[in-house]
């Protein structure tokens, strides 16, 4: 506990450092560690394969030990992020706002580094490079909390970038990666509310319901998507198929593919036929209600649990409803605020449901898939946020960071 | 607990209907609010004589009685407060950026309601109808938590809110006030993930730490003002004298008063017997370091517990420092991120100084009694953020909103 406290003020103190540095010394700073993550590969993939072997003493997944495998591939890719996110505009120092108040008062609000974010990831390694350098970018200092089962990987990314910071005459603690962090410390750190501006878990509902119940610091909320697509009576049955194929199975552990489907009544016949035949392409499992299991042999029955389930799998749950309200009350009931779309040609449904629907993204005939920072053209990011303040949707460098009034005056008093 | 979460539910269905209504109808039930308020003003009143009774029975000091009390004139202000958030321009619907992709999909960002705002405050009853209107006004439902000294008061206002939305066809629970709320209820509203998006506390310091330490739900820290002004060696002594009677003593119980002085050492002689001056004329307590006390006969010795404190009272803590940095790292010690002001004449300093003390306002030569909604230029306000999401500084209605993003295709896939 103590200790996580002195792992918080070295972090603060380290940001003030940073914060003085300017942009081009951050940036140089951060093309310092792309270079160095690709001359110590050897090193990096070293250390990755002790992670990978006890991934596999320990009988961990498949899918779980391709998660965590670096290779040189990985590794250049890993290097280039950081290389683009050091590319990108500075987002400090913008003026958001200003005005002479009357009483010749000059306000401008500016955007400042939020101070010291801590992130709280699981299994990938990169995470540990992409996520340090979107927020070491907008100059906040970082602390990481990665998965156990990484930690060897996580380490040997993070002592490579902080020697590359230090060489570049920044302090090396504005990257720090707490290391065998018990339970205990973890949850130290979601209480630093001295230290720590802004928490971010990024990984599984477990992870991110225990940020939320026990942190005291402010959080950012990310991730759990629970992503519905309505087909409306009125929907092209080919774009349909498509779309719903699309956001289903191109990629199912992802946050923005589509977990649920609802089909208007009258549209079902037409359009659940060709919509089935794309899914089962894929091997996806279809549970269904009554009307779903009558007219497709091979769907299963939906229990009530299905309909809040993020599978993150090759299975959907497909809802018959009666009218756009029906689906809107069901998104509305079921919905986790991530992506919700609807394939319709209808003019007034496709704006009702894009006003009505509450979500960080609202899709009219297109793909869940899309809510993501790049596809948004914002480049790098590290997390979808489902919540409603600060930011909503993917954050990219543009959204680490906070703001404050600067005012001028020649002795104005109130 | 159980009833706590049917009120949320009661508040988040409210809320649907008031998001679907539009700002028209928003604008004519606030000015019906407006209107029942002033026309109910002896009922009203009528409720806040037995607050007062119960408060003056319960030995409360005279500043909080006078807190509490309503008359005449201060129902009349509610109502025009009222009508001016009325009057304001909606900040729902605004696009707050757009793009068409590559891929012909296009984006816009626009801001929604946030949509069930909780706040929980103190004593007195106009906040009862300021917190609700600015938060109606951008769509949201309001869950209001009021001081228990104040709750005859605040019932009469909230029935007559009330009313006044119903008449207008809009639901009563948009406005639901928490009557004889047992701590447990307040701890169970604290922890309404699923009905609260927002938690906003307007109180001192111990209802705020309460509120960090136990609500689950996001927050928005508010209030808590150590405002220091720092007296540069160059600082002209005349405008040094009267920015600090200004800050100090034109109001003590607010949060933008100034409750610490910084000296350059340099300066001290010649500009310390000013203020102190100034500052005697309001029978302002100077607690001070050596330096000061040996030049001020009428300084007490401040003690180390002096320089965190935020009095709220004629009372001031004097440091003398020896340089800029030295004053920038006091304020990084004891500040809350508030409101922090320099008094110089040069120009490096006032930029290092705005450039490196973090807070949500910070001044050069003028009054930290300026961070406030009405003077910033926003209309009014429900509290001075103090922690780096969201919003930062005075809270208007332009920052009650939340955005999301609006995709519209023409069938495309990832």
């Amino acid at each position: 506990m103590k200790e996580m406290h002195e792992i918080g003020r070295r972090a603060k103190q380290a940001q003030t450092t940073l914060a003085a540095a300017g942009s081009a010394k951050t940036d140089q700073a951060l093309r310092a560690c792309a270079a160095a993550i690709r001359k110590k590969s050897d090193f990096i993939l070293y250390e990755n394969a002790k992670d990978i072997r006890a991934a596999e003493e320990n009988g961990l997944s498949e899918a779980l030990i391709e998660r965590l495998t670096l290779t040189e591939a990985r590794i250049d890719a890993m290097a280039n992020g950081i290389l683009e996110v050091a590319a990108a505009p500075t987002p400090v120092g913008r003026v958001l706002w200003g005005e002479t108040r009357p009483n010749g008062l000059k306000i401008e609000k500016v955007t400042v580094p939020i101070g010291v974010i801590a992130v709280i990831y699981e299994s990938r390694p990169n995470v540990t490079a992409d996520a340090a350098a979107i927020c070491l970018k907008a100059g906040n200092a970082v602390i990481l909390k990665g998965g156990k089962e990484a930690q060897q990987s996580n380490k040997a990314i993070a002592e490579t970038m902080r020697g590359a910071l230090a060489d570049c005459g920044l302090a090396a603690d504005c990257l720090i990666l707490l290391e065998d962090a018990s339970r205990e410390d973890t949850a130290a750190l979601m209480k630093l509310n001295d230290c720590i501006d802004l928490l971010i878990p990024r990984g599984g509902a477990g992870l991110i319901r225990s940020v939320i119940e026990n942190a005291t610091v402010p959080v950012i909320e990310t991730g759990v998507g629970n992503c519905h697509i309505y087909i409306d009576k009125s929907a092209d049955t080919a774009m349909a198929a498509s779309i719903v194929e699309n956001a289903k199975a191109s990629r199912v552990s992802v946050c923005n593919a589509c977990e649920s489907l609802l089909i208007h009544r009258e549209a079902l016949e037409r359009v659940l036929p060709a919509i089935a035949k794309r899914l089962r392409a894929h091997q996806v499992e279809m549970r269904g209600d009554e009307a779903v299991c009558d007219l497709l042999e091979d769907a299963v029955p939906a229990g009530e649990d299905d309909w809040g389930r993020e599978y993150l799998d090759y299975i959907i749950s497909i809802k018959t409803v009666g009218s756009l309200e029906e689906a809107i009350a069901h998104i509305r009931k079921y919905g986790t605020g991530h992506s919700e779309a609807i394939v319709t040609e209808d003019y007034q449904t496709a704006e009702r449901f894009q006003q009505r629907v509450d979500a960080a993204a609202v899709y009219v005939n297109a793909s869940t898939r899309f809510t993501d920072g790049g596809e948004f053209g914002f480049g790098a990011e590290i997390g979808i946020s489902t919540q409603k303040l600060h930011a909503r949707g993917p954050l990219g460098i543009a959204h680490m960071v906070s703001e404050k009034y600067l005012i001028r005056g020649n002795g104005q008093i109130r």
